[in-house]
């Protein structure tokens, strides 16, 4: 590596021991953690500090003498991340700071596939002008910002590829985001909803949570994001996780998608609401505080907890088709848990038994190493949640970038 | 790292550009391309040389003047890998040399369902002696042995957990294959032969072949090893690619494992013998040539290359099944390519369209990038094959332990 490089990787590991520390860390400890000469460690903690992404507080005096030692924590007041997410039926924006905590939130309802994706965008770039305002407002300043796409996503481009819900193809994303002036220099990138959604589930989880892990959310797609060992698995290009088109019965019903008994053609919402005899019902409707897919979760919910036998049924139907595809990955990826998420969490109690029962049946090794299923503690909000994580996890990683914009 | 593992990195990384090159190597682009000065890579180089890893040749002549460099090649005569499969109903041995050629291949029929895994172990301990005489004999030494096994693996204990098509349940393989003296002080590791087989398919397709693939092998079980960016990709705890207990369809046969309508039960030879009215044909009795599997996908071949409509019909059903547990495979691993091994390879001219169509119509990307479908070049060795490598790659990895025994 090149000195440069090699500083550069020391700064974001000297930033990651701040970060991952449950309790206040000395400079010693990130000298004696890293290898590191005290001098050097410190030279790099200065700079950490004049970065505003690093502050120093005072230690509770220890029972040994000699001069108190300073204790370093993630500075409060620093850079943060914003995350978005483009969903059938609303827009919705996150900003945490470099600590992960929710700063700002705001969801606005608004039926995406009836408008052109050149006028969804410019929606999608006022929301988050709003966000940034706000952000700033409270003195966080934003580095970057990711959006969390419905579909198939060549990030490297920028483009939307595929989004089957929404109808869309081959969308220039951030081209269409960079026309408002706002965001014509910001740093932005895009990804897949259930990439982001496991990417908050890992976050929230801590360093104490589940590490592997395939955490699958569903509203009127299903998507699913996988995590090996603590990092985001996307497949050769970006694409894999598409679960919602992994086929529960070769000769089911037809999918959006072209071919037929595909898992959204019995656990996505649309089947689940026709199952229970709820399609006629003006359910689904979004409003400031919930999207449509959490509306028709909670009536869901409702009903279910009412004992309704329609509904309960039809999820039980879903937790079937649900768990059969999911041994199915399980068997073929080794995961050690299941993380049912988005919607799916707030239907957790009538969907986690039924699941539990097909990888108990199928998944070979369930005798002596059954699967954990477990709800997602993040719920709906998981993937703006892991969108604005994955900026800041990009600035812990490698904060050197954000130094030599702001040394001071 | 310390100075100790930096050179032992530094000797594999040049040994690897030794081994990658398609021509003859010479110290000085060693240096170059390792970015160690000259006289660093010509200290490497000369251990590699005294130990019997690589080998100095001429070179031809060049037009510019000066005095003719040496080229470097692997030894012919250097150390060898060897790969043991225990199968159902054969046990097969293969000695390769450092550049994977094959120096010794045996394959003794046997019916292992038949017999204790103590027995079995016995049996295969004396397969692994005969090759060993047999590559001493050819001046090969073997530093290590890998035994490829159906089943889940515990790789670091060495024991098999569960071969559901032998009915055998956590079995000691390092432990009994110690028993005999002979093997007792080798250096012996075991693995899943799915996995083996995709490290063969990938080591015979060279630096040019596919680097992200799934082989899916077929005879009585259906396996898979997935690659991914040229690295076999296990899952969390090695046990993954199980991917003949991916349910085709829920409401199925009742499988082996105790679940329904598993991939084996429309896919696997008994499946395919059943559905072609050949069940109770006295076929699939091994020999010293073929194993009892490969000679099941002899007969399909033959008759379906007649126009055997029973046997044509059986194979598009299992090709059907195929694809369709393929798909869901790619939709959630973005993978580029598909490899039919073992006996499929055999029978690809009746399964590749088939799967091929599931492919098209279940990978929510066909329309613009479709999967690849291609017939393995190993075809049945390539789990034996894979083994007798992965102890190869290891050695070229790090040969900084055969050089300490090893010294000149």
């Amino acid at each position: 590596m090149r000195p440069a490089s090699v500083r550069e990787h020391n700064l974001g590991v000297a930033l990651r021991l701040v970060a991952d520390a449950p309790s206040p860390v000395s400079r010693a400890q990130i000298a004696a953690r890293t290898g590191l000469t005290r001098a050097t460690a410190s030279t790099l903690v200065d700079a950490l500090v004049q970065g505003g992404l690093v502050q120093e507080v005072a230690l509770p005096p220890t029972s040994r003498s000699g001069r108190p030692a300073g204790g370093l924590v993630l500075a409060p007041g620093g850079p943060g991340g914003l995350g978005v997410e483009v969903h059938v039926d609303h827009v919705s924006t996150i900003v945490v700071d470099l600590a992960g905590t929710v700063v700002f939130h705001r969801l606005v309802a608004d039926d995406l596939r009836r408008c052109s994706p050149r006028a969804a965008m410019s929606r999608v770039a006022r929301a988050v002008c709003v966000a940034l305002e706000a952000a700033a407002g409270q003195g966080v300043t934003v580095p970057g910002v990711a959006v969390a796409l419905p579909g198939i996503v060549d990030a490297e481009r920028g483009h939307l590829l595929l989004a089957p819900n929404l109808g869309w193809r081959d969308v220039d994303v951030l081209g269409l985001l960079r026309r408002d002036p706002r965001l014509a220099a910001r740093r932005l990138a895009i990804g897949n909803e259930a990439d982001y959604a496991a990417l908050g589930e890992l976050a929230s989880g801590g360093p104490g949570g589940p590490r592997s892990f395939v955490h699958v959310s569903g509203e009127v797609g299903i998507g699913a994001g996988i995590v090996l060992a603590g990092r985001l698995f996307t497949g050769t290009r970006g694409w894999g996780g598409e679960i919602g088109h992994v086929a529960v019965d070769p000769a089911g019903p037809m999918c959006g998608c072209g071919a037929r008994g595909c898992l959204e053609q019995y656990a996505g919402q649309h089947a689940v609401l026709r199952r229970a005899g709820l399609a006629e019902q003006p359910v689904g409707r979004g409003d400031e505080q919930w999207s449509g897919g959490q509306r028709v979760a909670q009536l869901l919910a409702e009903r279910a907890a009412s004992g309704d036998p329609a509904v309960t049924a039809a999820l039980e139907a879903a937790a079937g088709a649900l768990g059969t595809v999911l041994a199915g990955v399980v068997n073929v990826l080794d995961l050690e848990t299941v993380v049912l998420g988005g919607t799916y969490a707030d239907l957790a109690p009538w969907l986690v038994p039924g699941v539990e029962r097909q990888l108990a049946e199928r998944v070979l090794w369930s005798g002596w190493a059954p699967t954990t299923v477990r709800a997602a503690t993040l719920g709906a909000a998981s993937a703006v949640r892991g969108a604005a994580s994955a900026v800041v996890s990009e600035l812990l990683a490698d904060p050197s970038g954000w130094l030599a914009v702001n040394p001071s």
